[in-house]
């Protein structure tokens, strides 16, 4: 396989890569890459993190989500606070991101998962899911002066209405707004991870 | 906000958005898209369709993951049949897609996710998840030229195992992964869905 650059910007590059399909013949994929020099075929080392939590609140445990203005869309898109990954370990880039992005503190780790693929025909692009408990008040103190960013805990009742009102949505949240939607409560049963 | 094509590529291209942040000062954003003149602001039009296949089988429900050469990765990835959605409705797409890749017949749907985005700093991408029920015997008679799949029909020890195994996975399949092993069954709750 021969990889090509096409594009020389800062963030985020075009690569085509020529390569022999199964039967030998010529062909091309074209890719994006936050890299600028991507090694086809290395280990997964995560871009981004993508921060799972649960707001222990006197209401009971609620879900934190963010509705963020997010240029590739002109347009606000509901999602879990996530970043990129600086110099730092996986859980100290989570605890950093959920405190700039909502204000709340990560009291708890329940489990963080491997590195995972955001879209493999697109990009080469990977994050890791930290799943944590935080408390605290909701601010937006610590934002960053590009994040247009509202955090919001959300109930049951606020995951449904969210679910159905036609906001743009993030496939990396609807998974787990599925599943509390589907198992009827905002809980993790940390249990079979031991088990794993 | 202003939008600037860089690259011309057929598949997928670079574009770089000139905007004020919040603060009023001149800001940039670059990403990627399928879409050959994207407009920012518009609907979620889903490029693609993710199936979350349940197995019906004699041994009981199993999950249907496809291991794909990627070539954004150089590697092989485990994830859930998917494709880009041609001219046809969300659930005919993932009836075609699940038996080119797979084989099996797509039998009962149980969900489709209203769209959303696959990575939104990184590119406008949007897909539907759609939870169904299959049958049949995994084959790969439909497979096109350029696809390198292996479908798998696994149960719970076997998803568990490659949770473990550090094989590249998919961000959409790992978070219904994680329901799975931390319900300890492979199982959808139909019943909310008509109650939401």
């Amino acid at each position: 396989m021969k990889i090509e650059k096409i594009t020389n910007m800062k963030w985020l590059n075009i690569f085509n890569v020529s390569y022999k399909n199964k039967k030998g013949q010529d062909s091309n994929w074209t890719f994006a890459s936050r890299k600028q020099n991507p090694v086809l075929g290395e280990e997964l080392k995560p871009d981004a993190v993508v921060i799972v939590p649960i707001h222990k609140t006197p209401e009971g445990d609620k879900l934190v989500l963010i509705k963020e203005f997010r240029i590739p869309l002109g347009d606000y898109e509901y999602g879990f606070p996530a970043g990129l990954i600086e110099n730092e370990n996986n859980v100290d880039s989570a605890k950093r991101e959920l405190f700039e992005e909502t204000g709340l503190n990560l009291t708890k780790i329940i489990h963080v998962s491997p590195p995972c693929v955001s879209s493999a025909g697109l990009s080469d692009e990977s994050v890791v899911y930290v799943i944590c408990e935080c408390e605290g008040t909701i601010n937006k103190d610590n934002l960053e002066e590009n994040e247009d960013i509202t955090a919001n805990s959300m109930n049951l009742k606020d995951l449904k209405n969210l679910y159905k009102s036609g906001s743009k949505l993030s496939a990396k949240c609807v998974p787990f707004l599925m599943t509390f939607i589907m198992n009827g409560k905002i809980e993790f049963n940390m249990i079979p991870w031991a088990k794993i």
